[in-house]
């Protein structure tokens, strides 16, 4: 089981919106094959470790880390696929919460008189699907926040400078996890004053997550990297209803994809933003700020993870914040998290927290 | 020679101005004596060990975390003590540089035809004895600047709120830390927000360290915990020429000690501030905030240490910052720190960083 759920995280960021899934056949203590959902989300993974498998999948255990699908997609369900092949006995950590599945899967394997067993590492399953299960569950993709910041919490210097904070080594590892997410997210003022590529560099990855800008007014260089580079890897703009016209056409014209969101007053309302971005089939985002972002991100209890990297210099409070503001006064109110790791690289921090 | 510095670190905090130093008496692989400089400075960690081992210290090795001392002080010099005790070698990391001592206390000990071995732990031992040697060679105490932080770098609410942001396991470590510094300093501000006690709590100390407040008028309330404990618990205020001298006898007569210090521009100088408390012998000083002193030292290249805890919660950007305005506009200009240590303390993350 555990290495059915390794080879899913493999495939984390490449899939979406379908989620990241490893199978394992194993018969007489032997692997007789393995495989993941491949990216782009198809085929699944039961049909590679099937395939892989062969004749002697019959009699043998499938490990799953979901419930087999039992619908009728663009491929034929893999439910079946297992009971054709003759496999005795499936483990799966839980049951699908996808309508179209939730239950159906186990109910057709039983049915053909197939062992299901369930509950087997439920908690890590469900955190390797987190952006799945958010997305079917509540329609909006699994959101983490990260901040690179100094030592008191400043992202920049007054006058904008950001390049660089922290070492080549943490940035790097900020690049790793942006190739495990299906999107990364900044805000408008990010995109104008740090003019960020915000691609996966020097990882030999084939394929580059979705890059996403919240900008109500579209009012972004279209000299930028990201602008320019909008052909190479995609590139989605979130505006408000109320954007020029002619700016979206001119957007579209050079090749982004434009997602209209709804206003909270004078802003583009973030939940929106992500219910949106949850319909166009994302199930991981990873925003990297700025702090205005961020704030409205954590205001409206939108943030399941914090990815801090901590260098050690002081900027001093004219630096910008890594957090705008929050509108709090009392401490009690404050946004929670906790951590569940913390490792040195290079001489940075990097610190993990999740929704307490 | 590690056994005799452990020794020493035991009596950081507690032997200012003296050095906390450890002495090991070893004959023929044996341990027959041990010591450290006592509680208030005296007597001296060989007097102690010299005394434990008795006439079995002839021909014996004495490791000494620091150089002996060689000057007819209030005690007599340690060095003809050894000599007196007929120990055949002497072995220590490092010469003293206290003028009345630097290289004549070794010298002494050869002349009297024992063997001296220097070098030994050299860099642990100048570690354990930073605020002697930064108060011998410059004037000043060795100065740690501690912030107790949210995820984004705030030490409070907009309203001042800070108690508590990070847990009480993390406050009990810095209690454990306040404990081997010979003063706990904090700025008016904070003293007037925040009413601390800066007192070492259940920890069982019999000795509490000096409470310094850097206040340039003296404005601060004299029903205060600090003006209500200041006969319990040493209580120094640095302030500045212009302090109203009805608040200077006010304050020396509840018992606080007064001293003044100079100028830069309209503020307190707070290299005068250090230099002062190291004329009045201290030489480990814990900095507790706020970020007004905190900018101070930093800005005056000052803080040689910085450990800081932080929680997993979010003010925002209307909160109060760790560190008040540096006036940096590049960053290549700002206050670098190497991190040395960082540890998990209950769901806090504590790191300490040492001026790079």
């Amino acid at each position: 089981m555990s290495l059915a759920l390794m080879l899913g995280r493999r495939g984390q960021g490449r899939t979406w919106p379908n989620p990241s899934v490893g199978c394992v056949i194993v018969r007489e203590s032997r692997i007789i094959g393995r495989g993941r959902t491949a990216d782009g989300g198809r085929p699944h993974a039961e049909t590679e470790a099937l395939n892989q498998a062969g004749a002697a999948a019959r009699g043998a255990t499938a490990y799953v880390a979901l419930e087999p699908c039992a619908h009728h997609g663009q491929t034929p369900p893999c439910a079946e696929a297992l009971i054709a092949a003759g496999v005795a006995r499936v483990v799966a950590p839980m049951a699908d919460s996808d309508p179209r599945v939730a239950g159906q899967g186990f109910a057709l394997l039983q049915k053909a008189g197939i062992e299901v067993t369930t509950g087997v590492l439920a908690n890590e399953a469900a955190r390797d699907l987190d952006g799945f299960l958010m997305r079917t569950e509540h329609g909006r993709p699994h959101l983490t926040l990260k901040l690179a910041s100094s030592f008191d919490g400043r992202i920049a210097t007054a006058t904008g400078q950001s390049q660089w904070i922290t070492g080549p080594a943490a940035r790097r590892h900020v690049h790793a996890l942006r190739a495990r997410h299906d999107a990364v997210m900044v805000g408008a003022g990010t995109a104008r004053m740090d003019d960020p590529s915000l691609t996966v560099r020097d990882l030999g990855i084939a394929q580059q997550p979705v890059r996403v800008v919240v900008s109500r007014r579209l009012d972004l260089p279209m000299m930028s990297k990201l602008a320019r580079s909008a052909k190479l890897a995609p590139l989605w703009l979130c505006h408000g209803p109320d954007a020029d016209p002619s700016l979206v056409d001119a957007w579209q014209g050079i090749g982004a994809t434009l997602i209209p969101c709804g206003l909270t007053g004078r802003q583009l309302d973030v939940r929106s933003v992500l219910q949106e971005l949850g319909a166009q089939g994302l199930t991981r985002v990873f925003c990297e700020g700025g702090g205005g972002l961020a704030a409205s991100l954590l205001a409206a209890d939108l943030v399941d993870e914090m990815v801090g990297y901590t260098a050690g210099l002081a900027i001093g409070a004219e630096g910008l914040p890594a957090i705008g503001a929050l509108g709090l006064s009392q401490l009690r109110d404050a946004p929670r998290f906790h951590l569940v790791e913390s490792q040195t690289i290079a001489g940075d921090m990097m610190h993990r927290w999740v929704r307490a």
